[in-house]
């Protein structure tokens, strides 16, 4: 396990990789973003984004899937975040491309709502199979304590 | 049509309604934030969140349908935002809720980009059937002109 009193300021945690299929871009933009864009790929090669692209929020929705599964590898137990500043799409995500994510421990509190959870601010980083940066954001996290917070 | 031109500062545009079911919280969360308290209903009861309830993301993906019916409704075409500010979850999405939204126009101005789109800044909040809010942001969008820029 990795509680919140083992993470410091500056640790770096590496995610694994995850590739978005044009039926995932397809199946996602039907449900939630249903743009010719993302829905038609000949549609998608005569506009600004140049290729069948997925909607920005899938690609909020993969980072979230390689923060969870990272958080799995490495004994991290979250419950979320409740805050996102500077979320950036610096560059479309294209069927067939293939994600992986940095999370920097840029700060740290205890929580004033919860005695079993600790806060961590983080910077994280998406990028592709070319090692392009496709989105970035600040959150913060819940993170379980080893120990809850006793009160004196 | 509502092109670029047409959309004013001080505009607001309401949304219709959508319903998020169990059943569409799990197939969410199983593809993009499998954590017990989106995944199961009886775990997520006993969770801080009290309740079966969505993934934060999938909010925002429900916003954006929101956001997009609404603009094939009002003749509005958007190739989308390339950032997001003060992003907040305010309160948990529980299966069966019914959620709309507000987008308020607070800012405009050509793009730098791209002669056939102007930008809208925009603020938006969520809210379920009983007016709480449950997420809110701002963001800007690339937005239709009527005519494009000519060079001087």
């Amino acid at each position: 396990m990795n509680y919140w009193e083992d993470i410091e300021i500056g640790r770096n945690f590496e995610t694994g990789e995850i590739t978005v299929t044009a039926a995932d871009i397809i199946d996602f933009a039907t449900k939630f973003d249903p743009q010719p864009y993302h829905l038609d790929p000949a549609v998608a090669e005569h506009s600004i984004f140049g290729g069948h692209c997925a909607s920005g929020w899938q690609i909020c929705a993969l980072m979230m899937r390689l923060l969870v599964d990272t958080m799995n590898r490495d004994g991290v137990r979250s419950v979320g975040s409740a805050e996102v500043e500077s979320l950036r799409w610096h560059r479309p995500v294209f069927a067939n491309d293939t994600l992986n994510a940095q999370i920097c421990v840029t700060g740290r509190k205890p929580s004033t709502d919860y005695k079993q959870y600790g806060l961590i601010d983080c910077a994280i980083e998406v990028v592709n199979q070319s090692g392009e940066k496709v989105i970035s954001l600040t959150t913060d996290m819940l993170i379980e304590r080893e120990e809850e917070v006793t009160d004196e």
